[in-house]
């Protein structure tokens, strides 16, 4: 009898086109008239979760995209480990910065191209595949198994958290996983501890009623877009702190036991430029890159729309202007709060001539998961066998909203056990997975079962020090 | 026999339904994608010269967008007059705010709404149908004229000046004259006696080689739109001057006497104000508005594309930025000298840790003209006639750029005989003519065309403090 390991590595050619068929929906949650693709992606999945053998498979419809779920639970007295990914993904332009369409998966080397490559089509797909060989070599799964797949992360899981309140007995388990998170080279895993909370928001900048013409008027209005300039260019100080009053009141401290930690096991500096394909770092000078990107919050401009977009020269004053946001947030910083510290910012830095006005979304709350737990130690487990090393414990600069609804409703930690590697080019054209992660993925996971089932998770202790020292 | 006007009060109605057609065809010259629709619509332009009786009416190919020539010479020992207009128009977007499609011009009220009503093929139009009206009354013209229509106006004229010096000779003419311009009101008609020059130029600045996701990457790279806005919120003084040294150095004083004329018969600020739709004005507080507007130069953002442009939101870093701007010049300023200036400036503000790089189109000169004119009398007489008001003689903050060209190539003056209303929304969404202002466009032209074929336009006197007098 094969076991799980030799049949993934058989059907490696299959998994690929199943994962290609996978990322052809496409599935942007952020824009409204890729909604039916999000639906259809979702019925695509719950279908192949029935094949590959998982039960009460099925779609769930929200007030915006469907959830999808699927559940294998024969293992009794083992745990029961709820794998949780999306299948939603990002925008796609700039569309021309593509060497391949972004829903046209195609392989070029080592690395398979397309949007949702990694984030996060391809490390949900791998916990399947990895369902999959264990169903079909041993006939059963070592624990219990849910799955539940979301169609909203990448607009901040709002629907989710309700759907966990409601039905917290139903989806009972002792851990959660997610693989949607960064290793720091091909050999190098990593599990991630902390991930910065996160904020979207909008500031329109309004001036005249309709656009003017700039020869006709140019000189005497105060235009929308330089106001909005203005307004940005006061984001954050001179030393690259945010500028808004009270921002970091509830930035705690972070131990020296950590940084030291972080500083022996994270990227350096020279490592992060390179993979952020910049000349020059930028920001507070007191932290490392690291830190700057971990364990500091952060506020960047994704985008300005205003005036004219198009080829050539438009001679016009636009009657208003568009800045779009993102915050990342840390330690005790609370989106609600911020928002409101914002908004009051923005009153008091919005130039008399113009009007302006703030709009967000409800974001998510900065996460730390104690890397002592049973869970994460049958993780790094399988990080070992597969990889050879142990993996190391990380911050990450992104945000996964629904894994502090996991801590907080569910009262289950999470696992992050990412395979994205740092080039992966997650939310930028010419996304990729490296297939032999992606292979090595699927081993981990398959061990991660194994392992997680010989846990008595419940009697789970452990100190975050101690693991710093892995 | 019936006389040219009321021939035209007889077909108003067939004259709206062929300017409709004129605008249907999106001839928008600063995107590459409509050159093919520009063709067609100088054909069709040609073809309407013929069938109202010009002659030699022919399309000309430059390197670009073509020429429309036409003309009718059979006024021996009387004046030639050039007919100056232009047949491309600005881009459209954006497209939501327009209350009927740009290309498909509708009527509400007394108004025809829809890109290039008034600028400039409605007002080119109007002379157009005073020939007709003439040519199918009268049997002939009262002088000689020449057409000449262009398909590069909005995009700065880059290769007619090249064609006027190859063709001086063919050309002679003893004035041009063209209706691009503004009247105060629908019964305060108006003579330009000024342009503002124009520059447009695109700073684009780049930072990381790719996009990056704001949640990885955040707080340790200068994103590109930041430092675009910083550089943009540094155009400007405190006081709304242009912060670019030496910028002002060619801008002359402007005499009392001319200040004074201007304050007596030019628009007010409140009238300014209401017109640009805004709550309260900007800029330099020495200077009337109508003065920021037309004796000052300007420097305006045109527009800025980077990052995320669609709905809702994208967590992205992007790796550039643009901004698109606008520069008005007065007096003696040189495009090409204030183009250097700016380039120097601008690597003089650019952040260390991104790159900056400017593109910018040819530009156009400041142009003065002497009201003294004989053909000017004869517009202004033929404004009285029918308006029953003498036009004043105003500053255009706007810019014309072939009218340099007429002056220093083919040595005429030109007489810039607008009809534009000030809500006439030149340039943005619901552009609109007012028909019954088109209509006495065509009798202003009927009768200008009368009295200056007796104008002995080669002994055309007068100075300009004359002209404020009246």
């Amino acid at each position: 009898m094969r076991d799980a390991e030799s049949y993934a590595r058989e059907f490696r050619g299959r998994f690929l086109e199943e994962l290609k068929k996978f990322m052809r929906f496409p599935s942007i949650s952020s824009q409204p008239k890729h909604a039916k693709d999000i639906m259809k992606c979702a019925y695509w999945l719950a279908d192949h979760m029935r094949q590959i053998g998982l039960k009460k498979t099925r779609v769930i419809a929200t007030k915006r995209h469907p959830l999808v779920y699927g559940e294998w639970r024969h293992a009794p007295g083992k745990p029961t480990i709820l794998i949780y990914g999306h299948f939603d993904v990002q925008p796609v332009d700039p569309l021309e910065a593509w060497k391949s369409p972004p829903f046209d998966p195609q392989v070029r080397g080592e690395h398979l191209y397309g949007r949702g490559s990694c984030d996060d089509k391809g490390q949900l797909f791998l916990h399947l595949k990895a369902v999959e060989a264990l169903l079909k070599t041993d006939g059963k799964l070592p624990v219990n198994v849910r799955c539940l797949f979301e169609g909203e992360e990448e607009i901040g899981s709002p629907n989710l958290p309700a759907f966990l309140s409601r039905n917290a007995n139903e989806l009972r388990s002792d851990a959660a996983v997610v693989s949607d998170t960064r290793m720091l080279g091909p050999d190098r895993p990593a599990i991630h501890y902390a991930e910065r909370g996160a904020l979207s928001a909008e500031i329109e900048v309004a001036g005249p009623a309709h656009d003017l013409h700039s020869g006709n008027f140019g000189g005497m209005v105060h235009n929308p877009l330089e106001a909005l300039c203005e307004m940005m260019a006061k984001l954050h100080d001179s030393e690259g702190k945010v500028a808004i009053p009270g921002f970091y009141d509830r930035v705690l401290p972070v131990s020296e036991k950590e940084r030291k930690y972080m500083k022996r096991t994270g990227p350096n500096d020279a490592e992060i430029i390179r993979d952020a394909s910049v000349k020059e770092a930028w920001g507070e000078s007191k932290f490392s890159l690291y830190e700057r990107t971990t364990l500091r919050p952060a506020l960047t401009i994704n985008g300005i729309v205003g005036g004219y977009q198009g080829t050539g020269s438009k001679a016009v004053i636009p009657s208003h202007a568009v800045a779009k946001l993102n915050f990342r947030l840390v330690s005790a910083q609370k989106p609600k709060e911020i928002d409101q510290l914002f908004r009051r910012y923005v009153e008091r830095i919005t130039p008399p001539t113009v009007k302006s006005m703030v709009r967000s979304e409800p974001g998510a709350e900065p996460v730390l998961i104690h890397p002592g737990q049973l869970a994460i130690r049958a993780a790094a487990k399988a990080y070992r066998r597969v990889f050879g090393v142990a993996p190391v414990f990380l911050r990450s600069g992104g945000t996964i909203p629904i894994v502090s609804s996991f801590q907080r409703l569910l009262g289950v930690p999470t696992v992050l056990m990412g395979f994205a590697l740092p080039d992966a080019r997650l939310h930028a054209p010419n996304e990729n997975l490296h297939l032999p992660t992606f292979e090595r993925g699927i081993s981990t996971s398959v061990w991660f079962l194994r392992f997680v089932a010989d846990s008595d998770l419940r009697r789970s202790t452990g100190n975050l020090g101690r693991h710093y020292d892995h």
